[in-house]
């Protein structure tokens, strides 16, 4: 954190108490969600274990419960909806960890599922994990109100297929034989990252059936964390190092893609970043300190090293 | 077809016309779902639509909306819930026919996915067909009743997931290097196959808000001619010609699996999935003639060669 100041530290104290908050309850959440059969199907169930406990920054679904928050949803409507999202991530990373994809071997410091499993069970639970956000969302214990049910439901569909996230994993599967402009990157993030970033506080928004004009200001919020996060991903590809990124590096210069890095520089990508950050910020100004973690959360993004 | 006589030559022609009707309007509502983007998306959408168009004999939609207009409900409805399921269906033949799964070349008599295109292009085609069932079923298209879509996206999740579809392919995988006896590969079967085939059912009778009892004589029916279809899939496996097929056959023995075949010969197989259908179609003894759909569609799904 490049912060000063007691304000700053307070913010800094909030997130970092709601970090290791989200990850406890996500964590029994999903320990909940997928108790292990006494059938043949336990390895699978061990594998989809194995990929969403314990693991990752929890991002999402601090942004959702965050945004929930702030209209009054309870802890337990937000942790479930964040466990949903989670899912659908955490199924993006099995996949494109797969050989046939990135063949990564390392992921959250520990070996990728396929690594740890085998292929065919990271498809698999991939596909399980991908269903188990749907039915998170079905039930009725994410919300009374069967018509917020399925706008969640229509959230999280819309931003995780080929309008979405598996579209812009496309475009970047592309990046490697084509050379990308600026615009075009930007395009490909908003798709690949942004658009789940940008669901999370919208299901935040959803849960708490937040007015026209509230939502607005969130999805600005949304749309420019979501650039800014892609950006310090591109950052930590480019300096960062394999020990506390948790998982390999420098690879998009090895495969010849095109990032904000490798178009701005590291040093304009970092500031364009930040102006991304303060820009996000502001469109939280209707809000009080009651949308400290949010902010807090926007610094925290441009800001980490994994 | 082994029936003879005009009542049964009547349900051939009505199975005969639905199947052609089913095959149109699932063709029609996907080539309107997946417009292909200008973009480096593309690729993505014109694998979707190779695996989700012109293929495959439609038995879930099918199954949906026989189920569906017993109730009265409107084409355009069930046709659109016909086609999630199917992309359903669609998802899990592409990822099962992967190299590090099942490793087939041939699907529908055209190369699977990943030969047409590639491993990663069939990874992604399958995960965004998977968000596209879920799109298509929160969308108002389907019905104007949030909780008829929601409990729609509940059946066709549960079905789909660790306790059901994925859980009964990890159940499968393991079966190479097991000896599963008869209760076991039922129930690998019954999740499988069966679970997906069973929501099918479901989902007709949900949009058709059936009531309870309908429900039970229902689910019935979906359960006998789950474990029907999967015998007959292991006949077809054990006897058929790839031709015909439009797959690789003989691959359950060489893989060293038991099917119903193994353990039970193909005769009393044989036996036993036309007492399923006998027992299938007793359970829709309170509907008249207006279910000779579902009663024809059991027959075929023992009888067919594919």
């Amino acid at each position: 954190m490049t912060q000063s100041g007691s304000l700053a530290g307070v913010a800094d104290t909030l997130l970092a108490q709601s970090l290791v908050h989200i990850q406890r309850d996500i964590d029994a959440a999903f320990d909940r969600l997928l108790p292990v059969p006494q059938d043949a199907r336990a390895r699978l169930v061990e594998a989809m274990r194995y990929a969403v406990i314990g693991g990752g920054k929890r991002v999402r679904p601090l942004l959702l419960t965050a945004t929930a928050e702030l209209y009054g949803v309870g802890r337990e409507s937000a942790i479930r909806a964040g466990a949903a999202i989670e899912a659908i991530h955490v199924y993006s990373l099995i996949h494109d960890d797969l050989p046939c994809m990135d063949d990564d071997d390392l992921r959250h410091g520990k070996p990728t599922v396929h690594r740890a499993f085998d292929e065919a069970t990271a498809v698999l639970a991939g596909d399980a994990l991908h269903a188990l956000a749907f039915e998170i969302l079905a039930d009725s214990m994410v919300s009374g109100d069967p018509f917020t049910r399925i706008e969640l439901v229509a959230a999280l569909g819309s931003a995780s297929g080929f309008q979405g996230m598996a579209g812009g994993q496309m475009m970047d599967m592309a990046a490697a034989e084509s050379v990308f402009d600026l615009p075009t990157v930007t395009r490909l993030q908003q798709l690949k990252t942004g658009a789940l970033l940008g669901a999370a506080v919208e299901m935040g928004a959803i849960l708490g059936r937040v007015p026209a004009e509230g939502r607005a200001h969130l999805r600005g919020y949304a749309r420019d964390i979501g650039l800014a996060f892609q950006i310090a991903d591109d950052l930590i590809d480019h300096e960062g190092d394999a020990a506390s990124a948790g998982k390999a590096v420098g690879k998009d210069a090895v495969a010849g893609k095109q990032t904000f890095v490798s178009l701005l520089g590291a040093e304009r990508a970092r500031e364009q970043a930040r102006a991304l950050v303060d820009q996000a910020i502001s469109h939280l100004s209707l809000y009080g300190p009651e949308a400290n973690l949010l902010r807090a959360l926007a610094r925290y993004i441009v800001e980490r090293d994994r």
